[in-house]
């Protein structure tokens, strides 16, 4: 399989990205080809600095790269020739199987968008992110790529969800929840009420809506949440987790006798820190557009990337895409789902 | 100042709400008269069992309970001799100042809504929730009133946390952001837009958008949410905190060495576990309606009922209220703020 790497999108720059790409090579013997896109003197000053040398990395030169700053929309019209483009390019030029970026996300959705278009009976794609609980991973879809969708919009989330779940996580049948403000099938907004019933005559694992302690002790494989509330729902939880860890450590600088003890626990604690560290599951799939995206953190270490190459190389080996295609056409089919109009 | 405590409003029923009673009694001296409402045997027996014989107590006899399935608004036209009413009824007839209640938060909500209105120039309640961050506290509003409100509401809503932040948590000039997915101005969604729009030209000291990791590394005092989204950070937050102490106590016992380990650090931990507990802030006040209403959680232990009565003595002792309906005034009055309607 063949793999393109968005080698400028970090927000250090191509460092951890060339480091992670050696990791997954030597990993990962799939991978026939990994393209790097970006700068060619960098890329290569780069992978000297490592003496990685293998036969297996093309460079594909492109000078421009997308800044933070840029608007999503901009950066796929105006920088056609920036390292994000050139690797959604060669996936649609079908030279590559797979995207990997870690850069502007706003900018790989509408790219992939865009340039891909989505799945036959998909109207928009979703970010689906790998959760822990202590038993298992659930997925969460949408963590940010629509943040106004419709409730038929929702749905495609869920079933696309279930089949990432099911192939690629290796759940026989995965659970669907809906994330809400109360377990009770009423609670929730205008919207979750409109959605719920559709996820309900939908012939999906449907267990209702589920708050945050849910999340955690009522474990299901797929949450389903819009752009809006899955990216806060993500965000704030990494977010509490750094809190956490950095209070207790302020904490326990307060006495030799609390660093003493942090120190004999210490690997319990890196256990946990591990365990919620976004860096274990690496990436993101772009759900729902015609090749397959992997979206990545900004701050990436090499070993997100690699974690990150790794979900591509099992979204190519497990077909996820035509399963995709398959379970859609299914569903539509079986329950063909009402048309419904964005709450805007 | 004279208090209404719901004492029959809790997941385990009277007697740890008559604990926190005789807490709040000894603590407070400022409260003239404790009302409880409830059956008046069970609250009695509760009360001969800790010892209690405050004069200050006064039993109000009901003969109903809210449960956690029943509906808010029928909870409120069809269980008019439920605990909950009959303490909401109280402040209707000047009798309280304040209620406190740890039952069916929607019941709460509904029945001083309904009974108390909401003051001059609020359309909507808002529940204000305060959390902490390494330095400061911050105010959640709406931790989930309103699932849908209109960005006129999410205003008000921004006035009244400011309101409380300055004259109950006693910040000076409260910094107020609205929760989005990023923190650049177009972030979020079509809602949030509009919003933000309104919080610029407000005249508060609105710091633009805010997401996750902001709440803890870039903090502002006030965090405007609508009730869903808000319910869903304030769950999560607690969900995450839980979990992850949950996981640690798991790893640290794989291990004698990090048993002991965490015995020697135990003060550490159980600091910041103090600091993340929903106890320490023990309620919330319902902003917006005409009387001083503290909400608190449905499992709340005697001391967590303290601190919420101690919020209800704040929020009288600060006159929040009246301050409330002045700033609102004045805000409305100097920037008249265009009516919009809910997006549904």
């Amino acid at each position: 399989m063949k793999i393109a790497l968005d080698a400028m999108g970090h927000d250090e720059g191509p460092a951890k990205l060339i480091e992670g790409a050696a990791l997954a090579l030597r990993e990962f013997p799939d991978i026939a080809k990994l393209f790097l896109t970006g700068d060619t003197p960098r890329l290569e000053t780069e992978l000297k600095r490592i003496g990685c040398n293998d036969r297996r990395i093309q460079i594909v030169h492109c000078t421009q790269i997308v800044e933070m700053n840029d608007s999503a929309v901009d950066a796929v019209r105006k920088k056609k020739d920036s390292s994000v483009s050139r690797a959604v390019d060669l996936v649609k030029a079908g030279e590559a199987d797979a995207i990997v970026s870690a850069g502007h996300t706003g900018a790989a959705v509408a790219a992939s968008t865009i340039k891909l278009r989505t799945l036959p009976g998909i109207e928009r794609p979703g970010i689906a992110a790998t959760m822990p609980t202590e038993t298992n991973l659930f997925v969460l879809i949408d963590a940010g790529a629509n943040t106004d969708p419709t409730p038929r919009q929702m749905l495609d989330n869920a079933i696309m969800g279930s089949v990432y779940s099911r192939h690629v996580l290796g759940y026989a049948n995965p659970r669907v929840g809906l994330m809400s403000i109360g377990s009770e099938d009423e609670k929730g907004n205008n919207f979750t009420r409109e959605t719920f019933d559709l996820l309900k005559s939908s012939g999906l694992n449907f267990r209702g809506n589920l708050e945050g302690h849910d999340l955690f002790e009522n474990p299901v494989e797929v949450v389903i949440a819009d752009g809006f509330t899955g990216n806060i729902v993500l965000k704030t939880s990494e977010a509490i987790a750094h809190a956490i860890f950095g209070w207790l450590k302020h904490e326990i600088y307060k006495s030799p006798i609390y660093k003493l003890g942090a120190l004999l626990a210490k690997p319990a604690f890196k256990a946990i820190r591990k365990k919620t560290s976004a860096d274990e599951y690496g990436g993101m799939p772009l759900l729902g557009v015609n090749g397959i995206c992997i979206i990545a953190h900004g701050g990436s270490s090499p070993y997100a990337i690699k974690n990150a190459i790794r979900m591509a190389v099992e979204s190519i080996r497990h077909e996820l895409n035509p399963h995709i295609v398959q379970e859609v056409k299914r569903y539509h089919e079986s329950s063909p789902a009402p048309h419904t109009h964005a709450t805007t």
